[in-house]
């Protein structure tokens, strides 16, 4: 349950016969790095060394405290035994998919579990996984992140957009978004061109999926797909929406035809960049900032790190997605500006160091009508309201 | 888990975007009231009513609050759908149990759920269930609470005993109770007889069942059955610890024999008795204690919880299961002791109001050696070190 | 400055820069067993041995830990040292008092200090010092404590009264104690008789000066005299009210009178009596208890002082004023009550050992409107709204 | 006393008859707001309107909340009315000085009180007052707050330097600061001459003090006297070590000379001035940063404060006394360097608005060996080790 009230708390009261007091706080499931370890975690030794090595607070010295230190990582992993196993469900036309893990995209690296891909690989010819949200955040976390830990590297990159996206980059307002406006599209195809770029310095097969929406103009469909011509980019539309799986054939053949290039994908940076240049190369050739401003907490937090051995870790941005800068304000392509690096956090046993930019949320904002409000048990037992 | 640093804690902290800060605590699922109504609902409708009636807190004129004025006893219901369903096990004979929820024998009623009794019932020609820890408290809560709340009234009573336990009341020390001493036996024998008087008072068939051990001298057990038989008390050896099931054969006999005879099984006092005297009613007749002194707090709360509505639940005695009285080291049949009451709590949900007494411990001590420790987790996935 | 807010708290939050998290609160400064120390002190070196000795705590193996193992005791001692001096005042007539020191009456001894004593008894022939509130709390603490503890016994006891208040302990509501009512007077004598017995106990030479009212009937006040009399006790009218200092010239006549009387004072019970023992006297001796109900926290609470080398210090009983027993409606001189020790106190600076009885309040109740919000200070830098 | 437990803690726990759970803290007393406006308040009238309006808090619309508010700015004036009498004291020759006030030079302006100067205007032809520490701060804050706020303009401006720290700031380490090194003091002759500088866009009458140490050589003296000539600075060296008062005589009559020149001494930046662009001239003009880094909490600082009214207020910056930058280690001169703003706060009752920057503790360290091991009281009643 989220309960805001456990974000920060002071434990351990109640007098000597109880627990030392300490502050401390809950985070929600998708938030902890338990989840992020689960996610990238290939087996249960794997899990079991991450757990291990999963850093909790740090001794009177300052030196970091493990859960192993704490003999506790077996029972964490024992907890997790089922969890592990990914979950296979249907879509609505009976096509089988494995979904499994939720790491959050900004505190985590948001991908599904590598257990799960693996899995996939050896049931089908093709696997197909989702890195989200925002190419800059989702898929250079996919590379950076769980492709170099795992070493699974994708063949092809289906870079997805929207016409309807591309006009709001362009300058058009949501309410307006409706009407045809190839003029706008064209603005902010500087966004979806960005995204491409940025995506074939991974060494990708890049090609562009439409997801077609009805207010779509057939004008503007047709000037997006000259437009990713233009750049050398293969493209379909995928009307899902009106026809289900069928509606995207031709993306789906598309996608086959890329799968028999070559492909040589490999990280943005080597292991062995200090972390400091690690978030300039991303913030530099990702986000296309001038420089990156560190908060002196973040210097710091950097030199613990690369001091006590952490520094061979990759970054995992915590970036509004609605930007390529820190500033959720800052559409389509900008330039000239520059990332700020407020504070850096560890997630050890994840294996990566959370980089905290701009004024990015890491924790979902509840409804002001609690969802437990709607929920309901018949006699019969039955569970009505969660959706 | 068992964290005793979550027994006490201030929450909300970290600035009015979270939320308000408090003073409470966790308490672990066994002394949830939770798990009292649990064991206590007879179907979904009664769980909902149990939960929607628990009183979560008071306002700022000091009338209780209900979890079913904050909206969340449906969603509480919810999360405890699957929870509600009786467990089937079986015996390593292969005979099929039912064990069902676990509500501590201190402050709720120890007794295992209404719904595994009466799903028992329907299958079975005879049921039989435990309630525990000692008949001064067991018992007791059995008839005043689960039997009075779900008008399942038992038709006979086995009363356990062991050899070494009298021995214990009659004064031998634990390093010399395999040695035969029928002469303590005979002394310590006043305690059964007391339980044996207290279980007759409630119209109950009282049989006697002598838990075998091997250091039982024939001498030992044959002076306790001649004792028994003094009191009119039908009696029998099992030895199961030997015979398994087989063991049992004698006392299983006795049982059936005793269900034959008509039972007119009534709690100890009416449900319109004051609080306050029913607390005095069952340190007089089942403690035997000369009176009852209550403390400020005590009398503070009777008096709030009578004017509040809730004079005519029934009273759970969290005392010590070493003693008729407050006194764990009172041992055998005590009189002249006066019961100590230091406060009361409500469970407005599961019906009945606790009475703290004595230096009660209504929290487990924790191991030095924490039982996470001892876990391990295999690469194929077994879980090892549980028990 | 009293703020609610302050009492309970936890301090040392901030991490691991700040300071170690701990369960705290602030007494007020009458509350604080500096306000005691202060008051007990001979001597700035005895100032400085009771600071030293003052327990703050204890360490993790249960032993107590005091000021001066912490190093601060003469950094205390150094604050205090304006604050042990007398304040020399004068009475509306021009007559010199000294006022200094007011720890409470309940959770401390409730005397003005040693050192004003001492330097009044240079400058005067006679000191009249006052010990307040009821005989039984401010006449015990005086000779049980502060003068055991300085070597200052009195030559006399003034036990005031007035026919008011033994209305009152008569049985008359206090809306009617206008209205002459001898015979509720003579009901509410008993009140008299048995603290000027209780002082009597002491070896002190008692005399009754009854503070007259407006109100008082001549009737009323001749029967008083009377029933004093028959009680031998050298009785006298004061009259200050109406009359000043002039008004009390025949009780101060009388008091001179009972100084010529040779006085053998001596405490109740010897610095020996184990502390259970000196808690039992004062309720069986002064308040005529039939026994003391200890609760398990101050039985345990005892056993640890006595186990600790503080056996031999006095008793200081945070009791209601209102009665001889703990309960403040139990008027007059109740007998057959009990009194109820729910927890000890040590004050190892003081020199005493608290015991908490029945439901006393040891923190005054807050008025609904701050003091603070009469306060004003005019451009001249007058203080106004003070009182 | 300083108690770092303080700081920040939880208070209002122990339940609803105490108080509100509520995060605060204790400041130390020269960085309580109250310290700042008992150094600005020009009279008892002032000081209560400067309680009035200081700000506690916020409501739950997010409003600011006031002292006067609460009713209670009165109250704390009447608390404050001696602390607005200034202190007279004397030097080790006799002359007469008035000490009062220490708010701290970095969360507050750290010049010494209005009503001190004032009363020394009235008293002496000549006052001398001092604003520290570096007169990038120091003297800022006292031209842009102090002056502003009292209309008390300074007719000149003594600008203190040392041989030893010019050689600091040209680049010798402190254990070779004894060593005559005129080349080093030359290099770092910089950063007296950009304060003097800074000083004159003030529109003040500038002149050198040199602080004279036994280990200034001649030579240095010498050439340090004529790098001030070549910037136009009256100069004179003054040796108070050796020569007590009269060895400032030079200085002194340098003093009365630059006191017979006209001065139009003004502000740095009028009120009208967006708090942002007060920042940026001080910065720009003063420590000659290429620009300032807001932190998104400092923007949302100076936006909230700039709403509700106090956009008229001038800054008070919290830097290093170490650099003109925010960066400790950046000696001398330094140019190409940007402020870093991490946070800002409001001093309503004061009057200003303070800007974090850099890393700036605000709170001293505390000795590892506490100061009141240090201190003892004699049994005379002589404390003892406070120095």
């Amino acid at each position: 349950m989220n309960d805001r009230a456990l974000r920060d708390m002071v434990t351990g009261l109640g007098g000597k016969k109880e627990a030392v007091p300490r502050e401390t706080g809950f985070d929600i499931t998708a938030a902890s790095e338990v989840m992020a370890i689960l996610a990238l975690a290939s087996s249960y030794e794997d899990l079991l060394v991450r757990l291990d090595r999963t850093v909790v607070g740090s001794n009177f010295a300052g030196e970091p405290v493990t859960a192993g230190q704490l003999n506790v990582s077996a029972a964490m992993g024992a907890l997790l035994r089922d969890a592990l196993k990914p979950n296979l469900v249907q879509t609505l036309e009976g096509t089988p998919a494995l979904i499994h893990c939720g790491p959050f995209a900004n505190i985590a690296h948001g991908c599904s579990s590598v257990v799960g891909t693996r899995m996939a690989l050896k049931l089908a010819d093709v696997v197909v996984t989702e890195a989200g949200f925002g190419a800059d955040l989702g898929a250079e976390k996919f590379v950076d992140i769980k492709a170099r830990q795992a070493g699974l590297w994708p063949s092809a990159c289906v870079l997805l957009g929207t016409v309807r996206s591309l006009k709001m980059h362009g300058g058009v307002e949501v309410a307006r978004l409706n009407e045809s406006n190839v003029a706008a599209m064209e603005a902010g195809f500087q966004n979806l061109a960005r995204h491409a770029e940025n995506l074939r310095k991974f060494g990708l097969n890049v090609l562009v999926g439409i997801n077609r929406f009805n207010s779509d103009s057939d004008e503007e469909l047709d000037r997006l797909k000259s437009l990713c011509a233009g750049e050398g980019l293969p493209v379909a539309v995928a009307d899902v929406w009106n026809g289900g799986g069928g509606g995207a054939v031709d993306l789906a053949r598309l996608l086959l035809d890329a799968l028999e290039k070559p492909a040589a994908v490999q990280p943005l940076y080597p292991d062995e960049l200090p972390l400091r240049e690690k978030i300039e190369t991303v913030a530099r050739e990702f986000y296309r900032a001038d420089g990156v401003d560190f908060a002196p907490a973040a210097l710091d937090g950097l030199a613990y790190l690369q001091a006590h051995g952490f520094g061979h870790l990759p970054i995992c941005v915590a970036k509004t997605q609605y930007s390529f800068s820190d500033n959720p304000k800052l559409l389509c392509a900008p330039v000239g500006h520059r990332l700020s690096v407020s504070g850096v956090k560890l997630s050890a046993g994840a294996g990566f160091v959370v980089a905290y930019t701009g004024k990015v949320m890491t924790m979902p904002a509840l409804p002001r009508k609690p969802g437990a409000e709607r929920i309901s048990l018949t006699p019969d037992g039955e569970i009505k309201g969660l959706y």
